[in-house]
């Protein structure tokens, strides 16, 4: 059902996915009691969503059995659908493609009423496990370019459902923000011989005013130039673009850094409303020796508003040296 | 106190505003009591605002008075001001500029419980006006290369105030969304020899599918790959790039376009959250053969989350053609 379609001007896509309006609560706002109704992501209800494509089970209990801890289904309302009877239109003006694509959600306890601040370090582990396993499957389909992870956490970041999850969309090329992000990555690369966010990592921890704290193999810091308050960057120490290809200790290592950050930014801004996201480099070998891959925390703490969607750009009331001095301290 | 800064990465520029973390209600919700604190917007409450730069005035009672139907103050929170003390730096990696530009606040009735699908012909009509004088004075300062009208409606759409305004923002240089407008345009023009709005517009009178009304020197319609569910754009069907140099009758027209508008997104939607926005050529004459200026409605029914911000694409629910035929039957 879902179509890309490209603006003739700024040349964006969009995806106009009718499909998805009929999700629960479409344009309400987010229930917070767990009695309304049946939540489709609690444990025993897993019938109330296709099948599972992965998920960890503490015992052998089978397929879609209740027993689990970190369960992966496609989304019951994909904005990209792997199938589509739809043809690509020979429009020149006006383009558009089959909304091809992969969609799922990372279910990321087996309990509604637990928040991601509350959930156990070994949880954290199971979590970015899927996170990387997932990634990993869809990196080997070949119709797939581009991997994202990314959380919706509250109801003012986009979430529609409380029950904590993840989701993970693949597509058939790298999207915009991607493709600018690549580009910016391969003229440093080209001019410099260095990998910009090495550059970044070496920088950062020299100056130390936006670092909020750094593990062996992780730092974790608010960037120089955030789109929004209390934007947080999760990245590793060690120059590596693929989060698909993360092995242990590395990922467990990764987890404890999530951990501990999400604890700080709970503890700081009281269970603040987020998205996070894992940029990864794109299936193209190319890009392996100038991306490197990071976790980024962005606080929905004010609204992308007039300003923002008619200019392009991000106001943000927060400076990041301020940001990072508030998150250092917030497990004093 | 603002400060631009360069992404190394994306070479996206952020406003790093700290200032404006001093606003009222930052970072919490909208209050829709009218009664909590006194509004610095409302009749008599003039000197809670900067002394006006424009008013409409019924009769001839004086500057800062209460009399006023529409009135345009400085922003007292800025996002940019006129004068810094900082200096540029010259830092090569972690790009950064002074925060210069102009910041104004558009007072759309003197009475605090109105609602704009509520106002009535007349103050449309003098809005449009304030409008146009204040973009047209910011056009003729030489510091400004680009200004911006926007106006952010409902606590979802990013207002920190109930009292209906809009705000007008003038830089020293055209912003990245409207650099990727105005190349679009431009390689459309230098293509075909056509303006890429007069194509649209044909192409949608002609078809009809996604048109939601027209007058006789405005059409209304539901663009084709639009980010927003029920997107709208208002534009003048013959060939104008400048919005601040619009006379009457003109001028009332789009009054009366942007009227009816209201009240279709009012009737359709019950009163939707969105933000607007006028999109005019900036202060360089070359562009005014191939840009073509227009209103943007963009409502905020469901929330840009992490795949925007990690894609750079937005994902719409409402086709547009779907959009249109609801707003078109709204006044049925």
């Amino acid at each position: 059902m879902s179509e890309f379609r490209k603006d003739p001007l700024t040349g964006s896509w969009v995806i106009i996915a009718s499909g998805r309006a009929k999700r629960p609560r479409q344009f309400g706002a987010l229930k917070h009691s767990s009695q309304a109704e049946p939540c489709p992501f609690c444990a025993g209800n897993e019938t109330m969503t296709p099948p599972e494509v992965w998920a960890k089970r503490q015992n052998q209990s089978g397929d879609n059995g209740p027993s689990w801890t970190v369960r992966v289904v496609p989304n019951k309302y994909p904005a990209l659908a792997a199938e589509s009877e739809a043809r690509d239109s020979s429009e020149q003006f006006y383009q558009s493609r089959r909304g091809l694509g992969a969609h799922e959600v990372i279910i990321e306890s087996p309990k509604h009423d637990v928040s991601l601040a509350r959930v156990s370090a070994s949880q954290f582990v199971a979590i970015v496990q899927a996170y990387r396993t997932r990634m990993r499957a869809l990196s080997q389909d070949p119709r797939w370019r581009y991997a994202l992870l990314y959380k919706n956490q509250g109801d003012r970041a986009g979430a529609t459902l409380q029950h904590i999850h993840s989701q993970l969309i693949a597509l058939a090329a790298a999207p915009k923000a991607a493709l600018k992000e690549l580009r910016g990555a391969r003229l440093y690369y080209q001019t410099t011989g260095r990998c910009a966010y090495c550059e970044i990592i070496e920088r950062e921890v020299e100056k130390r005013e936006r670092i909020i704290f750094e593990h062996e193999n992780f730092v974790v810091l608010c960037p120089f130039a955030p789109r929004f308050a209390y934007e947080t960057w999760i990245l590793p120490k060690t120059h590596s673009a693929d989060f698909a290809a993360s092995a242990e200790p590395g990922l467990s290592d990764f987890a404890r850094a999530l951990h501990e950050t999400i604890t700080r930014l709970d503890r700081a801004l009281g269970d603040p409303p987020f998205n996070y996201l894992i940029h990864s480099m794109p299936m193209d070998e190319a890009t392996r020796h100038y991306y490197h891959w990071q976790l980024k925390i962005l606080p929905q703490l004010s609204r992308a508003a007039g300003f923002e969607w008619g200019t392009g750009a991000h106001i943000n009331a927060v400076a990041p040296e301020e940001a990072a001095r508030l998150l250092r301290d917030a497990l004093l």
